[in-house]
């Protein structure tokens, strides 16, 4: 087991992530602490970041230290983005924090930078091409990925903080100035030349901006998962924020429910960027990425390559599996058997092909609740597969997987249809309520745990589906408690079921 | 790390727990499995067990042994109660486990039994003095315990499943039935001599048939916290249950709400002897334990001896602090300084004494949501505390410390108040919120992990409350953190918060 400590220093704000790697290299984030020092600010007068906030910085590089060694961290990683990058006396801070605090910052140039924000989105988010956006304090990073490659990015030199002193931005905006920024923005995006070729792709946000803009649209429509990561928006959402907030003062914007005070004075500026991009290439949808810099610097160190990965979802669960230290062939075997059960099953009953990774997910994960408690442990499944790091399902899926999880045990489980009446259908709570009976045979054919049943086979006839078992022993006991389902069975399949 | 698999092999049912033990003896239940075998049924033409369930059973022992051996368990312990204790083939059934399974089943005696009941009850639940009731399939262990010491116990010879054949109460009963099982009860009740001793005392019950009540009570008064140990009842509760299962036949009990399937026909004659002996005692209140035997036996195992927890919530905190590797350091510091906090204010703002040891497990606690995700983790310890095996609190207390913990962080927590209308009153509620103040900024007073801050002073004038800091480094950062409640503060506590 290894402890790392990873410390972005941004324009706006510096971020110490501490995350614990077991020794199957299974990881979770185990503290956090964020500061903001607003690094980048007051610079324009002579490209020197200031010496209070050189101090300051000091001063919070000093507590994350001290955490670091706390928490008994192995090793720390510092970076260090914009604002450093370009400020005229980087040396002095980089030294500084060398010789006060033993830590070596490595400045990030703008490609380097944007890397790690698409190493951070790409191992996290399931997609293949897009258009990846960090917007920083003082600088904006755009990367255009296909088939989960970089192909172009370029860093620019705006972000939250030097927007909002250049145009004025922090109270409420007056015409000329909105004017001055929007052609400032128009003519910054047409210097980029390939920009035409993110037209109409995914626009993934990176950064506290827009998480700002998730958390606050969240509110706006009442959304009921508290899931910020892979919250997915359209143009008109963010241009509707963006009118929302230039005519508020700094005062009226703190009070906006979603947004983080430290950040109302910086907001409007970010989120005009943002959405003149989305709409300039017209994307398909925006969506939040909760992983940026930090998870890229990461994944980086443990992989000890550059390469994505090719399966964001399996890498997910597979790091749940081991980290919580789950049965792995207990759940891979009710994972074959319900996979086995859905391929027969999937055409006859219009559960078509899209649930196969829900119901993966499900199967791989059901038993993870055990980790909070054995008592009700369905339940705790459900909390956590839509709570822990589940990557590479969009929310409607994790909480499919959620509920199906929580339809292993002969405990009940309710599908609380009115509070998710906006994001499950009749059609999903058909597909839940058919996989979970799915699940519970399967779960009840390796009961034993050790592999008992070796294999299923399934006909299908006109009345009736019939699972023929090979076993090693008497699987009387596997085959009464799977024929507990029966009734809904025949309910939701309509034919009658036997096991033999 | 260590585990051991505890098979009890009752008269109604057969269960295996399996019970992982870490080296610094935290633990944690990991499976659990339940095979209704009846083995009690059918004893009464010729005192043996029959054939046919002993068959049973020893497919069920089998079917156990095989998860513990795929679990990896290291020890088994077996016991048999009433059922084996009293069939004229015990030595059959002993011997054909052993020599079959390999298992060696120690028969308890009605002592033996009491004991272990005790021995779950006093070590998961707050009481001094109480009457503990298992009722089983074939027995009943009654034992009377004051200042944590079982002063007097007795094993009855009627359970659910003999209560049950001897009186005809599968099906809806009727008078001459009903009047011939009343006198019975009494009957046995009176022949125990020191029962009278047991007035006015609470009545805890232990087993499926309270578990069962306990489940039916709360679907019946939509009670919201999924929590069957230590849910409290009055006789009246009981008593209406009774008469509601009493002329109910076996396929309406089947449909009632709360109570499985398998109970329905044997359930009427376990209610009515626990609703008789609590109006007989008067029970003063009647608590569903949901551990008792199993618990018993591995409580006796894992200390090594008999002495009852002198504190079983001290004691379960620590359980969760070791199991779920919780900074202990952090966690108690957190704790010294909240409880600080709390002397200093209590009298002044109306806290009240009983708050403490909510306090004291909120902060303990406060990070346990990490387990599930760093991110949010707030809302998740409020999850954990509310589910895992935290015991010495009353649910009430439980559910206000789980709020508590859920306030230590800036990001916001909201009390659903509508939601536990019936469980918190307002000054509940403003207790959850006050205690929340008081944890965020001890929280905050030791974030940096490392003890800077070694101690506190309070003091508190008209309009003001000073906290003065001893620390080793400059506390800038934690005094910033912590001045975030400042508002908060002075709208709970009528005064301004200075720290220093």
């Amino acid at each position: 087991m290894k402890k790392i400590g990873i410390i972005d220093i941004g324009s706006n704000s510096m971020r110490l992530v501490v995350i614990k790697i077991n020794d199957d290299l299974s990881y979770r984030v185990i503290d956090e602490k964020k500061e903001t020092v607003k690094l980048g600010m007051d610079m324009t007068y002579d490209g020197n970041l200031s010496r209070d906030r050189v101090d300051k910085a000091m001063i919070s590089l000093s507590f994350f230290k001290d955490m670091c060694i706390a928490i008994g961290v192995d090793e720390i990683i510092a970076v260090a983005t914009e604002a450093v990058r370009r400020a005229r006396n980087q040396q002095y801070f980089v030294e500084r924090a060398k010789d006060m605090l033993g830590i070596e910052i490595k400045v990030l140039s703008g490609k380097e930078e944007a890397f790690y924000d698409y190493f951070g989105a790409v191992n996290t988010l399931d997609f293949n091409d897009a258009l990846i956006m960090d917007i920083g304090g003082c600088s904006n990073q755009l990367i255009l990925v296909k088939d989960k490659k970089i192909i172009e990015s370029v860093s620019l030199p705006f972000g939250s903080l030097n927007l909002s002193e250049k145009f004025h931005l922090k109270e409420a905006v007056n015409e000329q100035n909105e004017n001055d920024f929007i052609t400032y923005l128009a003519d910054e995006y047409n210097k980029i030349p390939w920009l035409n070729k993110a037209k109409g792709l995914p626009l993934i946000g990176i950064g506290g901006t827009i998480r700002g803009i998730g958390k606050i649209n969240r509110k706006r429509n009442h959304y009921l998962l508290e899931m910020p990561h892979n919250y997915k928006m359209e143009i008109r959402d963010i241009k509707d924020i963006y009118e929302l907030v230039k005519s508020k003062d700094v005062s009226q914007k703190q009070k906006l429910k979603g947004l983080s005070k430290d950040r109302a004075d910086i907001f409007t500026g970010a989120v005009g960027a943002i959405a003149h991009l989305a709409e300039l290439c017209e994307a398909s949808e925006i969506l939040v990425s909760g992983s940026g810099l930090r998870e890229g610097l990461f994944f980086e160190y443990l992989f000890k390559d550059k390469k994505p990965l090719t399966d964001v979802l399996d890498y997910s669960i597979n790091n749940i599996v081991n980290d919580f230290e789950l049965d792995k062939l207990h759940a891979q075997r009710v994972w074959s058997f319900s996979k086995m059960l859905y391929f027969n099953l999937k055409d006859a009953h219009n559960i078509g092909e899209a649930p196969q990774k829900i119901l993966k997910t499900a199967s791989l994960l059901h038993d993870c609740g055990v980790n909070i408690s054995y008592y009700d442990h369905h339940r705790h499944s459900f909390y956590m597969i839509l709570n822990a790091k589940t990557y590479g399902l969009t929310h409607k899926e994790q909480l499919m997987a959620a509920h199906i999880s929580a339809f292993h045990r002969k405990e009940e489980f309710k599908i609380d249809t009115y509070k998710y009446r906006n994001i499950l259908n009749e059609a999903d709570i058909l597909t839940i309520q058919k996989l979970g009976v799915l699940l519970k045979i399967s779960e009840c054919l390796d009961e034993r745990l050790n592999g008992n049943i070796q294999g299923i086979q399934c006909s299908i006839d006109e009345d009736s589906v019939t699972i023929k078992l090979s076993s090693k022993d008497n699987p009387e006991i596997e085959i009464k408690d799977a024929l507990e389902v029966s009734s809904a069975f025949k309910k939701l399949f309509g034919k009658k079921l036997y096991i033999k």
